[in-house]
């Protein structure tokens, strides 16, 4: 039997010697450049640079790359718990926005204290660690090819569907979120052809999106991001379907800057409006959108006249209403989400806990 | 007496010989290059190029081509009905949307038709070329200074004022149409600040209405399209003020692409939107804005992934029911539009034609 292709673009891998290996998305699309990152400082500045981007995926290359610290720690004698707690506050404070980075690091740190209090070696806590970032890995990689199957009766035969920055492989571990849905409706046979917004300032819709659509052989199109509205104006979209970087309780949704102006455009025009997460992106402690943190990142990410300052939020947050459903590894979750959510993922998150 | 500043930054002049001397608007805001037109194809090229842009620049900008190619050819002795006509028809058609752009053409030709008619000598219609451009510039620097006289109200105290793309100085043949109400707040100490969108692909929001306003010493912030809804969403704006490109019978609106958009934002959020434009942006001809013809432009203005096309429309039609007042030099225009805008301009246009 063939192993799973966890990541379908490279975007991330262990190396022979147990370092991370990624792809690193600013690269792209014109070069395709792997780097390594082994260290903790490493990692963080992949992530802070936005080498690796998108919430599942930071959340698995945190994990990854907090084993692979680890695991050197650990031949240096350096891995004790006071080492590890200040690694994981550094990984899991890289970016404050999206929640899966936390989760991630939580998890690890866990598994970690585990051993620890079971009188485990260093040694055997990096072997831990391993396990438990191949783990989380791995249930990325499922959970994207759950959330296609769960959404892929979203999408009519041969509709446009409009996406914003990018929600796909390149996003996860394994096959994307809202790019997820539209492979598998491709795989069906459906024809969706898809509207890529550019997504300013860096451009992971027109870099990224495009490029892995194109390479999937999906009919795309790239658009500036204020001509997505004109586009749901004119009829020219079926459905949208962003991912998302933390969603409360009540189903307020933190996303990329610009996906609450097509929320409202869609609701205005009447064009289902669906964000599609794994479980890990829910964030139960959070009654609503309002306390997310957002993320305002530098001004030198895009120009204006010299001496003009340039106010550059990375998120916005789409209030529920606006929300059609949400695409999960549990299937979709309906209105009313103050409701469905807890009673999908809430139970999940018991399950998984017990298990 | 001193003679009135027509063009506040020198977006356009004569020269001591009779050609066009217009600045550069591509290479803004790092460089200040003037360069001159004389005839009728380095206008077009001008105005295709943008280097001259904005829907009542482009007008005056064509006109006074015309007027100095009309100089040339009558002293080459080329200036007959068929070159005008030529001429007329190569300037109209160089952009399709913005009206002002074939009004001002019209009215050249008619003016050079009179003087034919009436057995005028070339030079004689060259010289009456020259008079009715210069009218049409100084027309229109006197609408742009009603405009910020009767839209200054809308604005209030301190108020932080969104506008896209860029209806300045630089888009019209004096103070502007949107900013010729922010200057004038200015002026009169409403202490106005503004959020200027960047303007995708061309970047005319970042590169001009930042450039614009910062020179005039108003506080102006630059943020990405696609962070107006969110702002508009948070309340951190309190009015909404653009531009047009030209606006129907109903007082649906063209204007750059992104405008619709932010219409949609700023009624959902119950945040005022104005439109400013002068008479001469109001076509009386189309009942609604159905039949605006939309310039796309080429692909290479933003970048995909490689093979990827990129679909790049330059405006889009806000309808009339998301606009709450237009501000034109002939006061406030308010709903119902379908009665006001042709009580009010179409009246306008009659005196033009009286006198």
């Amino acid at each position: 039997m063939q192993a799973p292709v966890l990541a379908p673009v490279g975007q991330i891998a262990w190396t022979a010697n147990g370092a991370v290996r990624y792809l690193d998305q600013t690269e792209l699309p014109l070069k395709e450049v792997h780097r390594e990152a082994r260290s903790v400082e490493e990692m963080v500045e992949a992530i802070q640079a936005l080498r690796i981007r998108g919430a599942p995926l930071i959340g698995v290359a945190a994990a990854m790359g907090l084993a692979a610290a680890a695991a050197q720690a650990a031949s240096d004698g350096d891995l004790t718990r006071r080492w590890l707690r200040s690694a994981a506050e550094r990984l899991a404070s890289a970016r404050p926005t999206a929640v899966n980075l936390r989760w991630a690091i939580d998890r690890m740190v866990a598994c970690a204290e585990t051993r620890l209090a079971a009188g485990g070696s260093p040694a055997d806590v990096a072997k831990g660690l391993r396990y438990e970032a191949q783990a989380i890995w791995e249930e990325d990689a499922a959970m994207c090819d759950a959330i296609g199957a769960a959404g892929v009766g979203v999408i009519p035969g041969g509709a446009a569907v409009l996406t914003h920055c990018n929600a796909g492989a390149l996003a996860t571990g394994g096959s994307g979120t809202a790019l997820a849905v539209i492979f598998e409706a491709h795989a069906r046979g459906k024809e969706p052809r898809v509207v890529a917004t550019e997504t300013r300032p860096l451009r992971q819709g027109a870099r990224l999106t495009t490029w892995e659509l194109h390479k999937a052989g999906i009919p795309v199109t790239a658009v500036v991001d204020s001509a997505a509205a004109a586009m749901l104006g004119r009829g020219g979209i079926h459905v949208v379907i962003t991912g998302a970087d933390r969603i409360a309780r009540n189903g307020d949704t933190a996303n990329k800057i610009g996906t609450y102006g097509i929320a409202v455009a869609a609701h205005a025009n009447g064009v289902p409006f669906y964000v599609a997460a794994p479980s890990t992106t829910f964030d139960l402690s959070l009654e609503s959108g309002r306390r997310i943190p957002i993320e305002e990142r530098s001004e030198n990410e895009f120009d204006a006249a010299p001496g003009v300052y340039r106010y550059n939020p990375a998120f916005d947050v789409t209030p529920a209403r606006l929300i059609t459903a949400f695409i999960t590894d549990k299937g979709l979750i309906r209105p009313p989400f103050e409701e469905a959510i807890p009673a999908t993922i809430g139970q999940a998150a018991q399950q998984m806990r017990g298990s």
